[in-house]
């Protein structure tokens, strides 16, 4: 950011963003990355090379604009989800922000409000004020849950155009029942709700939770986003995208910027799709570590919430700031998100779990 | 798009988009693709190792998220654009479009305008639609041209809060005199005008043509946008970027989706920017079999418009939608930009650009 403030003023920048800093978690430089929820495995060997290979050969036609439709892309992204979902159901942009974006300039924007129920995914409010979308922060319930009553009751008193439900959430890591997302729906149903279903970290859950996926039949109001980002490693080639009603997709179109995914951003996609099984392999380990961060949390007389992400949210600490800081003299970087007396962890490989959890332990051992 | 209108129209979309089609060409399989302004000319081949090199670099990290600041793709577009700019002058995006839709999230918007002088580039309205600017369809003379007096004329009538020139222009292909550049910022003094010079095809013009590059010194509200889908032969890439007071950056930071550039865009940028010699080579061909158009369509009694860009708008004919048909019909795309009795050509390779001239020689001769 400018250390020329007053120069950046003297721009006839919108009022609306005036005062307002960029979007972003510190990127420090640290031993232990455990900040912004990224998977800390980096790439198999052979997907490494199928991702080489398949640029390669995209790479011959750089000349020419990719297919503006990514019909390939989506072919293989509805074989990864099932549930009978084929090539016409499917959007991609680059990563869940593009996607959510869109989704706002077709279906929200000017004289139409967005709802979401904080503390949840910290771009959510940027994505509103970015398409001016009112944004409505609907409430959760002290331990951070959120019931299908409360939520439907929020939808029924606030009539929003869109709402925004991510689960598992962000920054708590806790995934929403099914009745939460029907109920919603059905309370959308008079002010024809578009609600989406933010499942970045969906794969992490633990077996047995549902997902979205399973109720867009006959739900065109309904939308399923993922990402690539976290259990498929590839927060570095920007691939979110969605399930819905083929209209969606075609709604989508009207507002999506003509080529807006490159030639290399799909076949580096294409390429990890066809190796998920290998990409999904380190997701058993990760949810592993994070389940431990959780049991060793609790014994350390912390409050972590429960995940089915690949992160945790923790309380129980006097002073979270605090906290942050003794973790950074460790090497450890952690997530601070703005609630007070709490942190948010990502799991990592067992190594950097174990570097979190001896600070972690010596930190609360010398009070 | 959808067969399925219907369902499309029961989804609570917009009502600006309502009954409007996706933006984009035809995309027909041809022999000869002369509609979409690429580079026909493919990636050289020591060029295209260099870029799967570069990617096969950048892979290994693809688990984590891309520099959010693209650091050193920036040097690379400062150091490849010279006029003693540096990194901090410098801005990229998935393609120029994003780059002139963050220009408007920034600086347009709703309650603000953008003029732009038209016939040009068909993407203007479609992003002021997209952020709610108001769209002001500023007029050119007959033969297409936009002198210094029009032009700032207009905007003191109109003033807009951001003008868009695009020079050379799209779909017309004459480059703007210096002088209409800085006549409209001096315009826009008491409106505070941002100016956007869209300089995509600028590495085409003729020589001793000028760049609003060398006008950027004390103008901190103007804005020179390029790309590298052209002269570098990159448009499945999408990287557009502009150069600009550093203080513009810092303002669009406050609207770029964080993480906009994946790891294998930086990459792959990086690696031709490094190789840009080789890829401008093409650039002259392009330029000779330009003139080569413009002068045997001026030979077969239509009349071509000059040209500093890689293609050529050119009039004369009783029925262009006749005309493109015919040529299509001898396996030749060309683009019918929607004004009557003209066309746009992408000057090709050598091969191409006499397959276009023949074909149009047959039917001119036909009658």
């Amino acid at each position: 950011m400018t250390q020329n403030l007053d120069r950046l003023n003297a721009l006839p920048l919108r009022d609306d963003l005036r005062g307002k800093a960029p979007y972003g978690a510190p990127q420090l430089d640290v031993a232990v990355a455990l900040n912004t929820n990224e998977n800390t495995h980096p790439v198999p060997a052979d997907v490494h090379t199928a991702i080489v290979e398949e640029v390669a050969a995209a790479a011959w036609t750089l000349n020419r604009y990719p297919d503006r439709e990514f019909t390939a892309l989506r072919e293989e992204l509805a074989a990864y989800l099932g549930h009978g979902l084929g090539a016409e159901h499917l959007w991609a942009a680059n990563g869940s922000n593009e996607i959510l974006q869109q989704i706002l300039q077709a279906f929200g924007g000017p004289g139409r409000s967005l709802l979401t129920f904080v503390p949840t995914y910290s771009m959510y409010p940027l994505l509103a004020a970015g398409t001016h979308t009112a944004f409505v922060a609907g409430e959760r319930s002290a331990d951070f849950g959120l019931t299908a009553q409360s939520a439907a009751e929020q939808v029924r008193r606030h009539r929003p155009d869109v709402v925004f439900l991510c689960s598992p959430n962000n920054p708590t890591g806790t995934a929403l029942g099914e009745d939460v997302v029907t109920a919603v729906y059905e309370a959308g149903e008079p002010f024809r709700t578009v609600v989406v279903v933010d499942e970045a970290y969906a794969e992490f859950s633990h077996a047995g939770t549902g997902t979205a996926l399973s109720l867009l039949a006959d739900r065109p109001r309904l939308i399923v986003t993922r990402t690539m980002s976290k259990a498929f490693a590839l927060a570095g080639a920007r691939l979110g995208y969605f399930a819905a009603a083929p209209e969606v997709a075609d709604a989508i179109r009207l507002v999506r910027l003509p080529y807006h995914l490159s030639a290399v951003t799909q076949a580096t996609a294409l390429a990890a799709l066809r190796h998920s099984e290998a990409l999904l392999a380190n997701v058993e380990d990760i949810k592993r570590q994070r389940d431990r961060i959780v049991e060793e949390l609790g014994r350390l007389g912390l409050a972590p919430a429960a995940s089915d992400s690949n992160f945790v949210f923790f309380g129980g600490m006097p002073d979270s700031r605090a906290m942050w800081q003794a973790l950074l003299e460790d090497g450890v970087l952690v997530r601070d998100v703005g609630i007070p007396g709490h942190l948010r962890v990502t799991a990592g490989t067992e190594e950097e779990t174990t570097a979190f959890l001896t600070s972690m332990e010596r930190i609360v051992s010398a009070g």
